[in-house]
């Protein structure tokens, strides 16, 4: 029986064509194109196109997909009947729960063919987004907003959740951060997905998975701990010391460092250059000064002691997300919207090619207990 | 980079003390104890008390637990509404949208400490029965029945199912279903639990994954598969000719075989033997006959072929309940609520030296390609 460590961490449990993380040379790669290419000259729908068939869309396959994706847009009535239930708990959770119950209304929920899963692929990846909108409004005592045919996914994001459309920039910022987000290998997510897609458990299942997986401090939950800690420093000018202090003190600093990058998460630079554009377009510069000032201080004191540690996409995202009025425990369910991409290509691919992943534990314990009358128990 | 199969077969992801399968001698035990011996001499309720913190339970240790899980049984008011919302779907998709609909109701749902995960495991593991039942009956058009303080998880179990006090005998072979079922060590449903409590997502998440990988026909769903089986044979004389014909078409008998077992499933006699017991007290005869028939004539032409199979607990279970009056497509439902036992245990003893389990894939696809204006693209 051979060994792994625990966290399975260079351990290869699947050929993909999906994505390419080179976590040493700081490089990821969606179906060949290199993300920050992705970011500058495609489009969330374009890149849902290539994580699902391969390719960058042409035209008209764009228009088709788009028209399919804001058709798929499209939640039951029971569905944010089941929101309203549950939206006293965390966003995420009523993610968790309204995801697994769209089984109930969709028509292809048992069909395990490559033609239903295709149509859930689609129709997950744009009911996320009505959900997440519709869970923020539910909970802040509004009416859900129905998605609009003429908008884009980051759009319709936007205008589900405030009621209005967003600026240019914000949807741009807003689209790049959900092609950002669309993929990232054999996550925890990914993986919990595909774990579960081996049994060949139906879509829902898979991706309802993935959405708890994602929900923890350790992966999707990241960017909100980043935002609470920059809320917890003054401002700019103090940044440098309260970074000190808590080194000192032996304190982590959230948005530094990465389980697979050993170099500068590309992604970072991107969305850095993101929120320098929204203090451009009169956004808050505050939390941007203060992410650059971390960043400086988290250098200087590394390279102090002939460390290296890189600011992760958490980092940057965060901000983002809270100068674009996006409240802080919605911070992951953007995150679902964007991986819902990646999560049903993932599952797809799994199922091209099934096999029942199942691990094995070695058993620490006592084997030769026998069962004493419960009169004779200590 | 290492590599592994990508089922990960033979990897180790965890040491344990909850429970050891032995697949080459087919022994199963539980936190030192033989599946057999507390099949024969405890109840699922000390069987909780073992897996949960290592030991069974003396007299008072039970009482406090019994009472405990008792409590833990009601489910809020709001949740039954969800179950409501969903009940056309899959009594399994009915069953992970209402666990994760739990969390809301939850005192505990974001506390992450040992004492809050201890009594969330305590209310799962009722909470999972009397869903089950509220399931059933909410989807036949009836009112769901309020659990007693007076019965046992088991006889609870088909109380609110049945609106009656299971018999004695039934009550004796559903409470060994579930001890048969409450743990297998690191089992798909299981490890999607562990990799999703492994991003220190809150218990909900994490038994949520586990409830939708148990879901698959490779997984908690095979003992509805056998069960269909059953039903196209026309009766024990035509069984051993409806197995060869199948056999020389190349297909496969359901409930035969196990990825870990390589000789007898140490469950399977347990189950036989209640089977039979079943029989004795006025239950159908009739699957109990084709079971041994179609077991019979398998042993006879693997014989032929130098091979072994052998029937695994997928096998009994399926008739077994099936006499018992539960309808085929809730056998996975009982499966989960025996299952939640070793599930709560798994992912409480994850988070005592918590890492995050994150594989890689090996990527096989391009990575030199450039975005092409949309209108260049083919």
């Amino acid at each position: 029986m051979s060994t792994a460590s625990k966290g399975l961490e260079g351990v290869v449990v699947a050929e993909t064509t999906i994505s390419h993380v080179d976590g040493d040379e700081g490089v990821l790669i969606y179906g060949g194109y290199f993300i920050e290419d992705l970011a500058e000259n495609s489009t969330f729908e374009e890149v849902c196109h290539l994580l699902w068939y391969g390719a960058l869309p042409n035209q008209s396959q764009l228009d088709v997909l788009k028209k399919r994706l804001n058709d798929g847009m499209h939640v039951d009535a029971s569905v944010i009947d089941v929101v309203r239930r549950v939206a006293k708990g965390h966003p995420m959770a009523s993610l968790r729960t309204a995801v697994s119950a769209l089984s109930s209304t969709d028509p292809d929920a048992e069909d395990m063919s490559p033609e239903a899963n295709d149509r859930k692929a689609i129709r997950l990846t744009g009911q996320a987004i009505t959900l997440t909108a519709a869970i923020e409004r539910i909970r802040n005592g509004q009416e859900p907003i129905e998605p609009r045919a003429d908008l884009s996914l980051a759009a319709n994001l936007m205008y589900m959740m405030k009621g209005e459309e967003p600026h240019d920039v914000a949807e741009r910022i807003i689209d790049a951060a959900l092609i950002l987000h669309a993929e990232h290998g054999m996550n925890a997510s990914t993986f919990a997905a595909r774990v579960t897609a081996g049994t060949l458990a139906d879509m829902h299942s898979a991706i309802t998975s993935a959405i708890g997986a994602l929900k923890g401090p350790l992966h999707g939950g990241a960017n909100e701990q980043v935002m609470h800690m920059l809320m917890e420093i003054d401002g700019p000018d103090t940044a440098a010391q309260w970074v000190r202090d808590r080194l000192a003190a032996g304190e982590k600093i959230m948005g530094f460092g990465h389980r697979v990058y050993k170099t500068l998460d590309p992604r970072a630079p991107i969305l850095k250059a993101l929120a320098e554009k929204l203090s451009g377009k009169g956004g808050d510069t505050r939390w941007l000064q203060i992410s650059e000032q971390i960043q400086t201080t988290m250098r200087e004191e590394m390279d102090k002691k002939g460390k290296k540690v890189y600011p992760n996409v958490d980092f940057f995202s965060a901000s983002v997300y809270y100068t674009l009025g996006i409240p802080l425990d919605l911070f992951t369910n953007l995150f679902a919207c964007a991986r819902m991409s990646g999560w049903t290509a993932h599952v797809m691919e799994q199922l091209k090619d099934n096999r029942l992943i199942r691990p094995n534990s070695n058993y620490i314990g006592p084997k030769d207990l026998t069962v004493k009358p419960i009169a004779q128990r200590g």
